[in-house]
């Protein structure tokens, strides 16, 4: 476990490296039981359904598939996306899109066009690491959004907005990264409202929210049509059809797409067109939502079973959220706890999680972490949790 | 056609977006026979070969292929990348390589990695217009290398160095684009030395090289091991195997390259997990110099018919570059012509070409074009030079 160890100091004294990046690359160590990354389940990839896709795009469209193609998207693509935007709740044509190679180069994109150095980005505080990476790299300042069980406080965020003048608003809103919490209908309304009246701009990113494990759909914020003009909605295949592949998509403001588009061929030019023919035809040859039916039980019997498995082996006194969706439960260890030192003796012992600290962008809480559930099956959590328990009991 | 020219006005007005590219768009247009574009010819791919290995990735490690992966890529991409580098003449170590999601990405991230606003990138005069946009997009300020029929002059680079103190130096010394210019290996070493004398950084831009119509093998100015600490050298297999997969990548010094992958994995956080290991068990499965033999002689019958048709057709007084690979011709016409004038003319008589002015950084010469000669058959390149014989003739 020494050279785990070194390596994993070696990574996370990198500077700007990610630390949930560095766990998330220690993370292909086999011998450990890891509750860090944000991996789908391998096992639940249709890799049948994949694999004939694959093959019908190269024996019918081989030499398009090998080509170049457009930086926007190929418009069976795009049109795919939109038509998955709609059925989300969002009325949304092919135009309204810009296919990425996956949300990150999405938030990439969305920093490099509207976030100059010194610009203010409200942000839910905690926060997906890496966006704050991407708006970071172009020199945005974060300001913290209070959130509470129910996500971003609606008064909290039109009083933050109107002191801090933000470029943007960043948010999660369904089964949130990496809280697990959800935003309900309610606020959702509220925050449109506030949105609509101010002049910023709304970057809502949705990667989780089709792995739900309840009958209720969440809609976006981006739906209520007073937003056309200003929000971003991004949209990813890695959670429910394959992360290999990077494909994603924004949904927004044409003019912005545009310029998004600009920044997009001086960054990458395009995106594989292999990989965006192959996601098209599966998208239209299977029905997704079917597909995803088992996925979906499992995931949430995984979750029970994280859910289960940390009230046993939490100290006295520890808080879970209870996410009815997504990938992530979060925890708060009692007083004087400090999630940020055990992760050591917790590799040491086998298992890894990640703390709470690096996603928050003020007023890091030391006794948060964050565990993934969907990655292991409830034996291996189980088992995983096991060589967890004595690291918390010793700390 | 009125379409075409009402989308081309609409593309070349778009604020920052590539004229070139833009035409590129436009070549998707089935009647238009087109000399612009940079695609290699589509019906030369190995479909079947790329077809054999996705089916034996798929069946083999399809749930691998289907999950995240590192920032740098794939060992198996970056060990093929590194034996291929080093059979270019530049000993390379898989560490030294950091997979890209082709070149051009390579050309962002190296832009975001070390271009702050206001640097100095000194780069040949015309160059490869998105390499331009890339480094324009972190706010470069360009200026010219005298350049002649041998590309870059050794001495017009060293005062160059000396009076811009530059951040980097651009270059594509093999078959350039736009120009189809090679820098014969005296001059090569003359660079080398005046790098490895001064304080900046070199970005060698190499797609082209094993398009080569002769027997000679053009080495890197990177082999030089002096350069090894401030030297990058970007490859990709866009040219040589399909620019629809999105494979390349940069050859360079570890600890920037440890920079450089902070900024992917803020950008676009991997390459296609897919697509890397397709490429990888390709290139180890199959002779890509042995597959490269038919489509360089298929290239160098294009370039012959390219050529002569293009003597035949431009205004007498007209001149010419003869390359000895790659992809492009460049030409100049007599006093008083404008290429850009002429590209819409060009478009109503159903033929394309790139003027030549959008690849300056200064003093662009508007009596430049571009052809290119490889997506054509020698007849289409006659039927489409036919095409355009009146255009010149009216001018």
């Amino acid at each position: 476990m020494e050279s785990v160890r070194s390596h994993l100091n070696e990574y996370v004294t990198t500077v700007g490296k990610s630390p949930i990046r560095a766990l998330f690359e220690l993370s292909f160590d086999p011998t450990l039981i890891s509750f860090a990354g944000g991996n789908p389940a391998s096992e639940l990839f249709d890799v049948e359904g994949l694999t004939k896709s694959f093959t019908h795009i190269m024996e019918t469209a081989g030499q398009r598939a090998l080509q170049y193609a457009s930086t926007d998207g190929e418009p069976e693509m795009r049109q795919a996306a939109a038509l998955r935007t709609t059925q989300m709740g969002v009325p949304t044509t092919a135009a309204q899109v810009l296919i990425t190679s996956g949300s990150q180069q999405g938030l990439g994109l969305l920093s490099q066009t509207l976030v100059n150095p010194g610009d203010v980005v409200l942000v839910e505080n905690p926060s997906y690491v890496s966006a704050l990476q991407a708006f970071g790299l172009q020199g945005a300042e974060f300001k913290p959004i209070d959130t509470d069980e129910g996500g971003v406080v609606p008064e909290a965020l039109d009083a933050a907005i109107r002191q801090w003048k933000p470029k943007a608003v960043y948010m999660i809103p369904t089964f949130q990264n990496p809280t697990g919490v959800t935003m309900p209908e309610s606020r959702r309304r509220a925050i449109a409202d506030i949105i609509a009246a101010q002049d910023t701009w709304l970057i809502e990113d949705d990667p989780y929210s089709e792995l739900r494990y309840t009958d209720e759909q969440q809609i976006p914020i981006s739906a209520d049509p007073r937003l056309d003009d200003r929000a971003f909605l991004l949209n990813t295949l890695s959670k429910v059809l394959s992360p290999g592949l990077r494909v994603g998509w924004i949904r927004g403001p044409e003019e912005i797409l545009e310029r998004i588009s600009v920044a997009k061929q001086a960054n990458a030019l395009q995106t594989s067109t292999v990989d965006q023919l192959v996601a098209a035809h599966y998208l239209e040859s299977n029905d997704l939502q079917a597909k995803l039916d088992p996925v979906r039980a499992e995931y949430a019997r995984r979750r029970d079973a994280m859910l289960t498995g940390l009230r046993e082996v939490l100290p006295p006194g520890s808080a879970l959220t209870e996410p009815e969706g997504g990938m992530f439960v979060w925890a708060r260890l009692p007083e004087g706890f400090d999630a940020s030192a055990l992760v050591y003796d917790a590799i040491k012992a086998g298992t890894m999680f990640v703390p709470g600290a690096p996603f928050y962008v003020a007023d890091p809480d030391p006794r948060t972490l964050r565990f993934s559930f969907v990655s292991n099956t409830p034996e291996v959590t189980h088992e995983g949790l096991a060589r967890l328990a004595p690291v918390f009991a010793g700390a």
